[in-house]
């Protein structure tokens, strides 16, 4: 089975021809095509809000392009808060989910105004001592053994994220007692899941603690952020999650518990990033060398300190050689990258059409967690990232480091006295 | 079981006021004292040479370390040739054990007349087109089913390096008819192994194909390089590798075998890393938080990002909590970093003793593949690295990054006209 791509093989060249390859390359008119669908099918919850996970992107550019559509930013570290600023998204239109949580981290983020999501009981005091209690408040659920999680985020209750129920009861009455008068709740509790219904059942499950909330405690929600976690088809034979489907079970369950409660209006927020930008980018790399040992590998310009994915977590990537789209898959390859690591594999015994030297490799979905990963290990430099706008033209979103970027923390000159 | 540790907690608060955690520390006294062990062991040989695999930890004031004892470089890409040049080991003293290499990585090596040591059979033509034959030159052999390799490394069949037996004999012929003269061989078929028996069997094999291969070809060879992969006991209940038992083992199969067959003298190469400094530093972090919910959690300054292992591998580090040295280990605990990934965990459901806040945790055996593998996941920026001297003083060898540094390859003047 083959994937669909958004341009030619000599678009490709063309590109390679001023930016040497490897390279992610972002699709933009797909990434806002699929964001507006995204406020499209929300469309039923008056202030609806996705705040772009940055973490799985980091790049200015995009955290721009989705403001522009109406999107916040949901950071999660110190360098992703001054990120978000610098590209001008402040305010409540910052999310701050983040765990284990530094002072100067909670400074920046009441500096910024952003809407605070704690982690934990004890980060209550933590944050009143180091940077005060700000008006506006969010707790993130961990229903444990109420849910199942899945295999990258593991089980809730071996997850380091969230409070107990018990807990979040006393949390919210803390801050009620504390004067705090805005609410929201937050909980996060999978990743790349691509089960439409676990979503609904998570909106189950949160709707029905803030309906116990409200009675226990006498506070209402402004918001309620069900977290990100929706996944997409890595694999050709997958199927995307239906958004639609979602939204409609979500909407179901918001008219039969909140609406029925007296607790509506409350606005959804999300914090998706893989599915934002996962399958709008392409880590596109060329072929360099040939080798016929044990096995046949294809060695690329490409390596794993560009997509982690593939050796970290033996996930699946699809590939597709330009120019051969159509090609029958005859051929089996290793698809090396040249880390002195044998895990720098992009594929493993995968069927492909015959390779040569010099073709170009697209890797798809390597828009959320691909450059974002990235390390220098073995003295391996970070690829750029380019975008291809939706005119045709290509702009250059994040330089490729050089070997000056990669010395940067180093004193050569020092050396010389040592 | 505590494994021991060169510094004491008082000595660490005092470098924690120049230099915040987290930070890895080094101990230079250790290192010298490991690595003039190695070249005791191995002194039989005239001509013994380690090249210190940089990939372990690329730091130029390590290099430079351990070349005044005698130590070469094992460099594994461009970026690393260079750092060699910087740090002044340049010609013999490099040895270039690369896979899937790129021009411009073979031009530099011979640039700085380094020992090419090439992982294909089709690299020759490669090689000869982009930078020419060298005088010396060696392959890696990959032995397939005659070794089994381990879990990091993988079966050898499996493995995308080297050159098969049938393969490295029409190698090293079509190198002797292009004129070569002096000739090395190489392996490198396990990584943190710790059987010593292991080693020795490598040399059997390399030892014997030697034979074989002067037989056949009339060549003779100046060096063999059995590659690194010695382990170190990350875990207290592990013993090291007895290295005088390698050396004897190693010793006796180079007199059964290459003496008895006349092709002594060879010299003997190592590439190790892990073996050479991976023991003799340690990730220095302070608590900061406590989490009670499902599990106890203890959250340190530290993460991932300074230290893969964990994440990646589900790798042990031994932790101690300076003070607390001999204190019985009462408390399970999940040690966990800040970023949203739940494998962001230094240690799970391990017995510690009694943790208190701003408590100094040193994570063991972080000398190697420790700093060398960490990325900006979530905006984390890398740490310093430290050298404990053996006067006691403290040297920064490498700055801890900044802000600047995770933006320098981002242009945020250009996002007001985007």
């Amino acid at each position: 089975m083959q994937k669909n791509i958004p341009f030619s093989k000599e678009t490709i060249q063309s590109i390679i021809a001023k930016y040497p390859t490897p390279f992610h390359i972002y699709d933009e008119r797909a990434m806002i095509e699929n964001a507006k669908n995204l406020q499209k099918a929300f469309s039923w919850n008056t202030g609806f809000k996705e705040f772009f996970a940055v973490k799985a992107t980091p790049n200015p550019y995009l955290v721009k392009l989705f403001s522009k559509i109406g999107f916040g930013a949901d950071c999660s570290s110190h360098a992703e808060l001054v990120l978000s600023e610098k590209t001008g998204v402040v305010g409540e239109n910052i999310m701050f989910t983040s765990n284990n949580t530094a002072a100067y981290e909670y400074q920046k983020a009441r500096e910024l105004g952003a809407i605070i999501n704690l982690d934990d009981i004890s980060h209550i005091a933590f944050l009143e001592e180091v940077a005060g209690i700000p008006d506006i408040i969010s707790f993130r659920y961990n229903p444990g053994e109420l849910k199942s999680g899945n295999d990258i985020i593991g089980n809730p209750e071996e997850a380091k994220y969230g409070l107990t129920e018990a807990q979040i009861f006393e949390a919210y009455k803390i801050m009620k007692d504390k004067g705090v008068t805005r609410f929201g709740i937050h909980t996060m509790v999978a990743s790349n899941e691509l089960n439409s219904q676990y979503f609904i059942e998570t909106a189950d499950i949160m709707f029905s603690l803030m309906i116990k909330l409200n009675k226990q405690l006498g506070i209402t929600f402004e918001f309620v952020n069900l977290g990100g976690g929706v996944g997409i088809p890595y694999k050709p034979e997958q199927n995307a999650v239906d958004i639609e489907y979602i939204s409609k079970g979500i909407q179901k369950k918001y008219t039969e518990i909140l609406v029925q409660n007296n607790l509506a209006p409350v606005k959804l927020y999300l914090e998706l990033g893989r599915y934002i930008t996962g399958p709008y980018a392409y880590l596109i790399t060329q072929v360099q060398h040939f080798k016929d040992t044990y096995r046949k590998y294809v060695g690329v310009d490409a390596s794993m300190a560009n997509l982690m994915r593939p050796g970290m977590y033996g996930a699946y990537h699809h590939i597709t050689v330009l120019g051969k789209e159509n090609a029958p898959a005859t051929h089996i390859y290793d698809v090396t990258g040249s880390l002195c690591e044998n895990n720098d594999k992009f594929a493993i015994q995968r069927a492909l059409p015959e390779i040569e030297k010099h073709d170009i490799l697209a890797i798809h979905d390597t828009g959320a967690h691909g450059h974002a990963m990235g390390f220098n290990y073995n003295g391996k430099l970070q690829s750029a990232e380019l975008l291809l706008r939706t005119d045709g033209s290509v702009k250059c979103i994040r330089r490729a480091e050089t070997l000056d970027d990669y010395f940067a923390t180093l004193d050569f000159d020092g050396l010389s006295s040592f």
